[in-house]
Formats: C-alpha cells, structure tokens, sequence
C-alpha cells in the first residue's frame, strides 16, 4: 500500500521503468516500420537515449537504497495497443510515417508527464541529485517530441497529403 | 482501411471523440476521490471543458459531412486504469491528491499529443476552420495541465511531504 508522497514516488518510478524498457524493446520494430530515412534515424537516435534513461532510472533506484523492479504500466501497453491497431489498418507508406510520428508523440507526452510530476515530487522531497538526474530525461523527452513535431510538420505531412 | 491523411484524420477524431466522451463521465469520480477543495474545483472546471470539447469534435465531424462515431481508444483506456490502480493503493488523503493531479496530467499530455497531430494534419489537409477548433481546445488542455502543475507544485505536494 502507499502511504505517503515518498512510496508514491517509488511505485511511479517502477511504473515508469517498466515503460521505458518496453519502449528499448518496441522501437526498434517502429524505425522498421517507417519508411523515411529520417523518421527512421530519428526513431535509431531516440532508442540510444531510452536504453539511457533506462540506466539513468536503475542509478536513481539505486541512490534510494531500491532495486530496480518494473512494474506493468497499463498506460504504456494502452498507448501501443492503440499505436498497432493504427499501423495495422493504414495500406500506403506516407500515411504509415504520419502514424508512426504521432503514435511516437502520445508516447513522449506520457514521459513529459510522467518525468514532470516525478521531477516536482523530488524536489517537494527534497532530493536534489534524484531531481536533477529526471530533469536531464525530461528535457530530452521534450526535445524528442520537438523533434518529431518538426517531422511531421516539414516532410512526412507533405507527402501524405500529396 | 486508411489510405490517405484523410482517412487517418477522420480515424484519430473518432478516437479523441472516444476519449474526451469517456472523460466527461470519468471526471466527476476524480473529483469526487480529491480531498482539497481547489483540486475538486479545478476537475469540475475542466469537466465543463471537456463538454465544449465534445460539442467542439461533434461540430468538426458536421464540417467533414461525417456523422460523430466513437471509436474505443485503448490509449484511455490504458491511462484511466493505470490511474484507478494507484488510486485503489493509497491509504491517505493527501497522497490520494497528488496521484490525481499526476493521473489528470497523463491523460491532458495524451490531449495534447493527439490534438497537437490532428491541428498539424488540418493545416497540411488546409481546413482553416476545422484547424482553428482544434487550436481552441488544444490550448484549453495545455491550459489545464499548467493549472494541474501549479497545483501540485503550490498546494497538494506540500501537503503530501509535510
């Protein structure tokens, strides 16, 4: 059970671990899927910071004295149930990349608010060195999700609706 | 099937209508579950939003000749149970605010993603008018997520770490 902001945090952390390692194992499926070369490099770059903020999440478990323990994130499952459900019924290749890019930002927005919320408990908790660590993820998730915005605003939105 | 970005806008409508729906009926719990006066304020507030945001999809789906069909988004679906679980763990007041202020914020970045694509996608498709509604309720979410912030920041999380 949870009884205070501090077992709130550590369950929120579990949540979040589990989620950024299933995105380690599911990006690479989505680089494959895409067809432009830039939506797929952009998708290569962001998997080498995942597989960073899953490392980044095991150093904060471990500076709170846990082990790390992922526990299932009902969100994340949701949110690429939806994403493959799309995939599967879209027929032409530029369409597939504006589905990809947007299935990719309901993913980053979950982070951004998730990394958010974690961010504001640990500086209410007082942990400096945990808060500074989840903000460097979180900036990196704002500026993944800036990314892809750029994507779908200057090419693969071009050619879809070509 | 989906073969264009026509098709995929008409698709993602139909799961935002799904969502805000679902919203709309959900909401009323999540106030009722918060403990401090300003969150239950700030959940019915964005209740009655959320109804604009409704009336707001159903008038889009009128402009694209299209009648309003609902869609089963599995990404709200995936969010509301992930927050209900938590909610089920919690044995105290305060803690239980902070968990509905961060859930609330998972869901208004799911908005956001989504309402983010579908205005790109308008602009690309060139529906000016369909594009300027969903700005409307795209900065009415950025708006209550930053209300949802300062409230966690100023009030709630105090409270849970005191």
């Amino acid at each position: 059970m949870i009884n205070s902001l501090n077992d709130l945090f550590h369950e929120t952390l579990k949540d979040l671990y589990y989620a950024e390692k299933k995105l380690v194992k599911t990006l690479p499926r989505m680089a494959k899927q895409a067809t432009s070369t830039r939506l797929k490099e952009a998708i290569h770059g962001h998997l080498a910071e995942t597989e960073g903020h899953v490392t980044r999440l095991e150093e904060i478990f471990a500076m709170l004295g846990k082990k790390p323990i992922a526990k299932k994130c009902e969100a994340i499952e949701g949110l690429l149930k939806e994403a493959d459900e799309v995939v599967a019924e879209i027929e032409d290749a530029e369409t597939l990349d504006a589905v990809i890019i947007s299935s990719a930002q309901t993913v980053e927005h979950y982070e951004i608010a998730r990394y958010g919320t974690l961010v504001c408990w640990a500086r209410q908790l007082g942990m400096d060195d945990v808060e500074a660590l989840l903000h460097k993820t979180l900036d990196e998730e704002k500026a993944a999700d800036q990314k892809l915005s750029g994507l779908a605003e200057e090419y693969v939105n071009q050619k879809a609706a070509a």
